[in-house]
């Protein structure tokens, strides 16, 4: 490949990234793919791994893998830290990179609103070593909880508190509800599974804000109907090991997932362009950065409204169809055609709320039950990337709907982890809430 | 279930363990399974899931999940760190357990001969994480090169040592040269996999020391041909950070694994009898612990000579077959009928080398080839837990035999770990062995 082509860079291999790669397999470029994984995560199933439906293996799958066939690409793991505009480079941890042309895809990660010392006892969800965190400590509460002869302290330890009522908030509740009162209830003997207390805690008036309210209305009903306590206009003020405040009130948790904000990366801030509440930077129309036409920003990274004035959501299609038009703006300057903005096309919006139900909204379809989650099955499991994981998936969301067990529900890593410096014991007294149980048996 | 039943209690959920607890359902006992882990664990298998072959959980399956159906069985989730005889109690680290009867199946763990800070410098594959690890180096081993321009680091991180030539050793030397010759071959752009250096060091004079002679000459021929270095008669005098020396000679090499010694747990050390080199407790005829005819220790972690006066081998028939035995044993106590000896069956030894190939050693049957490793792929499906477990694994191997893909291809854990105090500053050097690299592309 002739080192004379114009070199792309893209920093991260989501669903922006990807796209914009693989959208430019014919052009006359050398594109290189920066990641710290090796992999590409299919995040719309993130939390069925953190609720032990699935493997980490069935929902990523190695960025080399997907790119292997295409020869203008190259890929590159290693750490982006920040962006020398000035001297067109790519500032990794151990070295530099330059480029002619930057697309910046690094997505988002949680944002604890200034309360930072919150991340270490309410974990969210956006990696795998995330979920598989989350699991780890829905499923050491509840073997602590067979233990645990204190009624008071087994009740916290069944707690669950999840902040936050957008599509993942209402996913984890949901999926949640359901393993303790269907899936775990033949798993224990000294505790009823069933007594697990599943809140789902959202600050502003109903959950899922970016849906009509009407399919708000159904889904809160539907958690509900599982056994989720659903609270609207409450505010956390406040997380400690084992328990978490809202206004005038404290809830005993031993579990407490956070799945409410969400930041751009700090990459995005060594651009030096104004940026968003949520620390996005905010785009042209063109998806580039203000006085700096070569470099482009897509997906949750990106700040841009849409057609109707409002924000674009923080979703696959909007960085996949992002990501195709950098590709295609990038062919067009190259062969000298000046740029046209980007359009977003709304496909809809989807969200699940347990077995066979889910929400969809569609142009000015508004569905709610069965069908919704069989248009959820077919669209995530049309967008999985490679055909293996498709069927994998199949064979294990087959498996788990007719015998309701649940097959990954392995905890990985130390049950008791030995205690760190700094954060890291919090995190631990969380779990471990409680005086030493004396053990049933004899 | 009534608390005057006789409480056995059984310290591993293995093989051993899991099989002495089956065993008893209908038993008039009431049973506590106590295990540190979660999850039953396939060991036979985890040689793949180090080679990105299989994913955990098509290897593991929550041990409560096994015992869900039977009501006299009690999973406890906990480390025992010490058995009390006098008491009749294990010690766990946050209590006592009380027992009418005990069997310690505690399996075995790495032995490094008395050089303990080889461990973190090459780990062994005993448990998930181990395997995980492996896994981890194997990949990143291979990222590093892609980025390296210097000709002699890059070989050295292309070189995996594998110390021992047991079937272990074997099965991980096969994998590794397979992927590297065949399935990372696409993936990479700026080094050629194929220049990948695999060399299988092994003490004694010949691989598969409990095969016939003839089946370890042919299997060191058939690791050969897939460019396997093999080296019998070969000593490791020294392992430091990126090398390995064996009698006069050291190879430069980023990715030792260990697969040569084993000693049992130390719980069975608590006991007081006596111990043979590896540690494990050697058991009267009927399995019990001298002068405890209530204390059972079974599989890895037992010693004990078979019909032919050669000690039984540490794999998953002798601890399944000891386990049975000693659940017919108490059933039998309970009635008070006198003790039989265990008389192990002897059902044929197996090994596999790599895609369709393998050996085997039944009775007189001398094997090697297809045959032999289609009769491996049949045995280890029938004995995987669980039904789900055989579907999504013969789906994994279908495909990935039909591809030549491994679609468990992750690296989960950060790339470049955070420095921590103690012997994992060892490991990281291993990883990063060289000077930071600067990057291809422009």
């Amino acid at each position: 490949m002739s080192k004379d082509r114009p070199h792309v860079v893209i920093v991260g291999g989501g669903f922006g990234g990807l796209a914009a790669a693989r959208a430019l397999r014919r052009a006359p470029v050398r594109v290189t793919l920066v990641d710290r994984r090796n992999h590409h995560l299919f995040q719309p199933l993130l939390y069925q791994v953190a609720t032990a439906g699935l493997s980490p293996a069935d929902i990523a799958y190695p960025i080399r893998a997907v790119l292997r066939r295409q020869r203008n690409a190259h890929v590159l793991l290693a750490e982006a830290t920040a962006i020398d505009a000035a001297r067109r480079e790519v500032v990794l941890k151990d070295g530099r990179l330059g480029y002619d042309w930057l697309v910046v895809a690094t997505g988002a990660r949680h944002a604890y609103f200034g309360r930072d010392e919150w991340e270490a006892l309410a974990p969210g969800l956006k990696s795998l070593e995330d979920a598989l965190e989350i699991r780890r400590r829905i499923l050491l509460a509840f073997e602590k909880a067979e233990r645990e002869p204190d009624v008071e302290t087994r009740r916290a330890l069944l707690t669950i508190v999840i902040v936050g009522g957008g599509p993942t908030g209402i996913e984890l509740a949901g999926a949640i509800a359901e393993i303790a009162r269907e899936v775990m209830k033949a798993d224990f003997r000294a505790i009823d599974p069933t007594e697990t207390r599943v809140v789902l805690v959202e600050a502003g008036p109903r959950v899922l804000a970016t849906f009509p309210a009407s399919l708000s209305t159904e889904a809160a009903a539907a958690l509900r109907e599982r056994g989720v306590e659903v609270r609207t206009e409450t505010r956390v003020t406040a997380i400690d090991p084992g328990s978490v405040a809202f206004d005038g009130e404290r809830i005993a948790a031993a579990t407490v997932l956070w799945a409410a904000g969400v930041a751009a990366s700090p990459l995005v801030t060594s651009l030096g362009a104004p940026l968003d509440r949520a620390g996005r930077l905010v785009v042209a129309a063109d998806c580039s950065v203000p006085d700096h036409p070569e470099i482009f920003v897509i997906g949750d990274a990106a700040a841009m409204r849409g057609a109707d004035g409002a924000p674009l959501p923080g979703i696959a299609p909007v960085a996949m169809q992002q990501g195709r038009y950098v590709a295609r703006l990038l062919r067009g300057a190259i062969a000298g055609r000046p740029r046209e903005p980007f359009a977003y096309r709304d496909k809809g919006n989807l969200a699940t709320i347990g077995r066979a139900d889910a929400v969809a909204h569609i142009g000015r379809l508004k569905l709610h039950g069965l069908l919704a989650w069989i248009l959820w099955l077919v669209v995530h499991i049309l967008y999985l990337v490679g055909f293996r994981n498709r069927v994998v998936v199949l064979v294990d969301w087959a498996w788990a709907y007719v015998t309701m067990s649940r097959g990954a529900r392995l905890i990985t890593g130390d049950i008791e982890p030995e205690p760190a410096p700094g954060a890291r014991d919090d995190r631990r007294s969380a779990l471990t809430a409680g005086t030493p149980a004396p053990v049933p048996g004899r």
